[in-house]
């Protein structure tokens, strides 16, 4: 039987990097892969005692709750937002099932078939994945490792006049770089300027590895009219909590809200009041000191190891944060060819072609150094320099 | 600043129900309007050994897990579907976050802007509510107590090709009838006939009062090619757990599992992985047999007290099983009016209106017995009684 789908998912395609995941699962393959923390850092025996007084309240946290989410929770958000300089009432705050959810909601309140969005170039391809099920224009707007280039920008609000500018300042994904204020700055005036919308993805600001800490568009928007903020606790908790939230313009929460009344009427009320008391009882620095100190010592093995390895090979900007390293090969090669020899020899990485919103750029990958120890980020390397050396020795006797 | 929201949400309202949730959550009214199990009555006990035995597991249920869920929850999943003649494989079962995330992905992947699907009347509201924010256009099939009429089906999937047919064929929400076994195989046979799918809404049937078991329509869809299944633990188990999930034929599901990953990745797999634990380590069938005693007693236990008061002012059809009785006020009265005055009173309910997907019968109420204890059923509908004698003794004033 030939089934009626939608015109949105024709051409549907599964995410390369879930993709991954599965195939990794099964062998012996170390992978730089998957946008992963690492469950050993996780802090299990708070959350588990979290969970044990969710449990002392009886039923309660078991029944349906509201839509915007626990509000209890939401007052902590509040808090947190507060500490970075954005000011969000408790009605502005929708908790969502990770902030993938968020994403998805604001394409499903903004986006009608064919209507335009601007993106970084490259962006992160889980929302270019979610726009795309909305049927949405998705146009790259030229971006260097400051961030999104202003004339271009411009340009490309008035010639598009987007629904709105989809950014990951902060630590992006795949490229790990860090906006600068300037460019920040330039974007809100455009932004206020031309009356666009912005979603500001900030999931890794949190684990940064510098000591100053990096302004988010939100606390800039001096209205608090333009920016739409949205975090998660997934990388700085754990993932499999599956909390995030939004925060911006009432409007936009409220209809936020509605769209998910009928999506999944709320988030598990169960994982939300544990967060809660796990954010309540636990101080949070100390295990975010010890992520920093062990992610940015991971991603320096890394650097290390491509350092020694070839230094004119490969072109990379050091990462102040987050879970990736962007890797540039300096040679005609296309790393989704370079990633079945890799495979063959034991390492995963995502290939940079599904980043690109326009023209990809075939010789950049994405690595993470999260998920896998030091010792294992050595041997992965090593495996990843050996398919390289194939790859390329095959050429030259081409 | 205007918001340039989509099409889809232009019009959007809060559900009806969830609203008054939140009203009547501040004050002293009792509430039949919620589709509420009993908290009292959930396996917290069982469930908290569940979740511990996810914390002896260290980080591993908190990582990111695969979209389509655990894959031994999926398993038992199976058994079950198997014990009701669903004869499913693995890759055909997806996890969601609650049934509604099923409904939500299955709108998703099937409607256009503009494409029609058929629905009984009345129907569950919120299923309603997310096929409007696809902008399907919704066409209501006459409907009686033993279902669709099969002469109204097939004129209406003659005339309109609709994408899918979406039917809670057992003890259904908001009328908790249940289809007779010749309509469901009238619907199968026109299905089949006329190519159309069939969305096979499920969440109820375990919560049954008589001892014959309805017959799924998934399991009596011959080729397996016609009948998308789904069902949830929300009603059985806990619904702040929200775990439901679809099965159905390979390329629907599939289509499905693609669409959620850029909705919200998966569910919870600490939440995953607690309900495979407890389905494993604890035989249901005394908690089940315990639930539909006690809600069949709140049941009998309303309809005596509508028996006692108004046998010639009421009409009602005698639930069977699920969590509602559909009330017929045999008088010229708008619920919605009454519920202002049964507020005062101190009572709630939700008028029958919102769930009709064309002309509504606005003298209809939907009534939940399952969250309220027998003796404060009594007292809530001894308030119900005295707003209807106020409303129509005001009418005779008038």
């Amino acid at each position: 039987m030939k089934y009626p789908f939608a015109t949105r998912v024709q051409g549907i395609t599964s995410s390369a990097v879930r993709d991954l995941l599965k195939i990794i699962q099964s062998g012996n393959v170390i992978s730089f892969a998957g946008g992963l923390p690492d469950e050993a850092l996780f802090p299990v025996q708070e959350l588990e005692l979290a969970y044990q007084k969710v449990f002392r309240s009886g039923g309660k946290y078991f029944q349906y709750g509201p839509t915007e989410g626990d509000s209890e929770l939401r007052m902590l958000i509040q808090e947190r937002l507060r500490e970075k300089g954005i000011i969000a009432s408790l009605e502005n705050i929708l908790v969502t099932t990770g902030s993938q959810q968020a994403i998805d909601l604001l394409a499903k309140v903004f986006l009608s078939a064919g209507d335009t969005i601007l993106v970084e170039n490259p962006s992160y391809l889980a929302a270019l994945q979610a726009f795309q099920l909305y049927e949405a224009n998705i146009i790259a707007v030229k971006s260097d490792r400051d961030g999104m280039i202003p004339e271009d920008l411009e340009e490309k609000i008035i010639a598009h006049s987007p629904k709105f500018i989809y950014v990951v300042p902060t630590f992006s994904n795949p490229e790990g770089k860090v906006w600068s204020k300037k460019r920040r700055e330039a974007l809100l005036q455009l932004a206020a300027k031309h009356k666009v919308v912005i979603v500001e993805d900030d999931p890794y600001s949190e684990l940064r590895f510098t000591e100053e800490e990096p302004v988010p568009l939100a606390s800039m928007d001096a209205d608090g009219n333009h920016v739409i903020y949205t975090s998660t606790f997934s990388k700085t908790v754990a993932p499999g909590v599956r909390i995030g939230w939004m925060t911006g313009p009432e409007e936009v929460i409220r209809m936020g809200a509605l769209s998910k009344q009928s999506t999944d009427l709320h988030t598990s009320s169960i994982d939300q009041r544990a967060m809660y008391y796990f954010l309540q009882d636990f101080p949070t620095r100390p295990h975010l000191d010890r992520l920093r100190e062990e992610y940015r010592h991971r991603s320096l093995v890394m650097q290390e190891y491509l350092s020694k390895s070839g230094q004119n090979l490969f072109h990379w900007v050091e990462p102040q944060g987050g879970m990736f390293l962007w890797l540039s090969i300096n040679r005609a090669i296309d790393t989704a060819e370079l990633l079945e020899v890799a495979l063959q020899e034991g390492v995963a990485f995502v290939p940079g072609a599904s980043f690109f919103a326009g023209q990809p750029e075939r010789n950049t990958l994405r690595l993470n150094y999260t998920h896998a120890t030091p010792d294992v980020i050595e041997t992965g390397m090593g495996r990843l320099m050996t398919a390289i050396d194939k790859v390329l020795a095959s050429r030259v006797n081409d």
